[in-house]
């Protein structure tokens, strides 16, 4: 469903000469989910620098609310889906990767899969023929003169064209990771790793909570959120998880809305929401069992906070995994973990000092990089609007066709020079051993 | 003779923790020529730091000069060679590139140029030798507890080693050019682009200089230079480029330590040295004569000022089609250019406006980033001393021999999982075919 999650927002060029940077002119097209989330930081801190954000918003949004106070203008537009389908479909998808996947076989998998992939794309139509539909939107835009378009691909909607197409013209992709979470690799000049632009110094927690966090001693204590998208899970799985936590000497607070299991220990206390960076980045926290999203990872590096993964759905196992090979987590798998295996997995990353050292030798990474990752964002977002564009980092091959990409038309013509040689060879070599022959028989019969 | 010449120094992180920042101790390998021109800005910046920079410096040297007052120490140690011999091999090399080449074929080029090579790399060992066959410096190195070493690759010096390994090695590569510069292509996140790391404002002229270049009112001055290596020219060379500048209404200053050319026009003025960075950034200048070092062009890029390339040897030819290609200079042929095309392509990028725009383009691009070149230098050279190396930006290539890197192990095995699969199928179908063939002819043999 989130193919890109690890890729923020690419940026397009609007046309309009920039006269002065300060009044900068930018358009956010719609997204959705922990993408909006990580996006709001980086348009805070554009507004703050004086520049007008203006964020399309559908009337089918969860995670978008017009009713929220916030310094930048919203442009609407009608999508023929209510907030609710959208719900459902998100709804069908969770129940798809954390349960009915376990109980299929690779072909069901791959089937089932493909069906909500596809009905995701048909919903980001609907988005993209909502916009595109509406005259006098469209018209407020053009007449808007902005400088810069600000996309996150998980929504894709453009001109007619190719996804590939699209994608090859952003000018900056925003990319939201960093080398403390990426395997080195070769990367391109308009890929700027900016991860961790949401991530803040903790701030105060609220009273009670502060209290509860305290009383947890020298054991410190564990904090479990599933994210921002998990509100429920079965009552089995949610009283494996309850008594597991049950069972070690830290104070556990824990991010769900769901019914109380029966087997909730005193030790553990839950919450409808919490101050996640505030409460990861607070001393006695020990360790972090997360569904493995980035906005969450980040926030763990960036305390240096070692992790349990329990991952959900989409790129949460990968990112789980690059956590595990660096050393910062163990992982569990949400359908088939025991208690014990939950109990483990937490003694391990609170007890074994490797996993607390590795997380802050990623936090130190993190920390020390020339410029603060949301400066970086707003400085190549503000570069775009100054020079209309970023060509001079776009790779030439975006305009290439796939044969040209690989080389084909290149070796397909020295295949040719190599076949023509040879045939002229074996032409020659021909006629030349016909005469040899031809003359050795004549000179035979003379004789 | 500089394979490399377009990569500054890589960094090879030392052993001892760095207590305390503001005491890092770097010692830095032998180079010569523009490469140690290019170095001393950062080696300045890190002792201006606070940190101990510690030069490598062999008895035979052109270019780094032990009676120059600088603030960095000096090791010495004795090599084979002489200052003359190593002034003779350029001296060679450059008889070689500026004219004997062009009256060889391509046969002769490739071994004149493989003999020459073979001699460098004779020199690089005669200079690696000075340096390991002496104990007593070797001992003072060991007690030095440095932090961090700086080396220039093009006089590469290892343990017992492959030129490769030994590259692989390197934790942070300072790459001195930019995206003003380069094409966009992929890169490795250890590879940090800092061209321009030399570059400043322009200083006032010397005084007899500054009434010389107002002097030409309107039509500007024209620079002129072949770097620092080249110091003379044949008489027919020097009188058809003098004939050419006395031919435009620019007054033109060039740096040339020969006999003065007999057709030197009045408007043309010799000069054993220039303030070259201080007169580019002079706002009379309107074009630069350069061969096409790294270094001038740079200095040409922060500037802004469109460039007539005659480029002499080793990278230079390809430095300057990178600046043609983007449309901020025209390119001349040393041996073959008559005064007219000297001429003609003065004027070009004089009057024709495109050259001008396209260099102040490249100049705005090299000026809008996040970071000084010379500050990110500085800061992954402290990175390396804070972090001891930098391994969490280094690809796993390096660890991969050729075939693994290539994946032909995966394909080998993949082929004979194939071949073995088809001949298994062949088995099959021929006890298959044997059996029915066989059938059908005890049957018929039975009618």
């Amino acid at each position: 469903m989130r193919p890109h999650s690890r890729i923020l927002p690419c940026l397009i060029s609007g046309l309009c000469l920039l006269q002065n940077i300060n009044c900068g002119n930018i358009l956010v097209w719609y997204t959705e989910g922990s993408h909006w989330i990580n996006l709001k930081p980086v348009l805070d801190t554009l507004v703050d620098r004086g520049h007008h954000v203006t964020v399309l918003l559908p009337n089918a949004s969860i995670f978008m609310d017009l009713n929220e106070t916030t310094s930048y203008n919203y442009e609407n537009f009608n999508v023929s889906l209510s907030t609710s389908d959208l719900k459902n479909a998100m709804e069908r998808f969770f129940r798809f990767s954390m349960y009915e996947m376990d109980h299929m076989n690779s072909i069901e998998i791959f089937f089932k899969f493909f069906e909500i992939i596809s009905k995701h794309l048909d919903m980001v139509l609907v988005y993209c023929d909502g916009l595109l539909h509406s005259e006098p939107v469209l018209d407020r835009l053009r007449k808007g003169k902005y400088d810069v378009i600000f996309v996150d691909p998980v929504y894709p909607c453009s001109r007619p064209t190719t996804f590939c197409e699209m994608m090859g013209k952003a000018d900056i992709w925003l990319i939201r990771t960093y080398w403390d979470f990426e395997y080195p690799r070769p990367f391109l000049p308009n890929f700027k790793y900016v991860g961790g632009i949401h991530c803040r110094p903790a701030k105060p927690l609220p009273k009670d909570m502060e209290e509860f966090v305290e009383s947890s001693g020298d054991d410190g204590v564990v904090v479990f959120t599933l994210g921002s998208m998990i509100k429920n899970m079965t009552k089995e799985r949610a009283n494996t998880i309850a008594s597991a936590l049950g069972q070690i000497p830290q104070k556990v607070l824990w991010r769900y809305s769901g019914e109380k299991p029966e087997t909730l220990a005193p030790n553990t206390r839950l919450y409808d929401w919490m101050p996640q960076n505030d409460l990861l980045g607070h001393p006695k926290t020990k360790a972090f069992i997360t569904h493995g999203g980035t906005n969450g990872i980040y926030e763990a590096i960036y305390h240096g906070v070692p992790m349990v993964g329990i991952p959900m759905f989409g790129d949460q196992s990968d990112n789980m995994v690059h956590m595990k090979s660096k050393g910062a987590a163990v992982i569990m798998d949400f359908n088939s973990m025991e208690t014990k295996d939950l109990v483990d997995g937490l003694k391990a990353v609170i007890n074994d000092p490797s996993y607390k050292e590795n997380a802050m030798r990623l936090s130190r990474i993190h920390h020390d990089r020339p410029v603060h990752p949301r400066d970086e964002a707003v400085f190549w977002i503000e570069f775009v609007m100054r020079h209309k564009g970023a060509k001079h980092l776009r790779v030439q091959a975006h305009n290439l066709t796939w044969y040209q990409y690989h080389s084909l038309d290149v070796f397909a013509f020295l295949l040719a020079i190599i076949a023509l040689v040879l045939f002229i060879f074996y032409k020659i070599l021909k006629s030349c051993v016909v005469r040899c022959c031809f003359r050795s028989r004549s000179k035979k019969k003379k004789e």
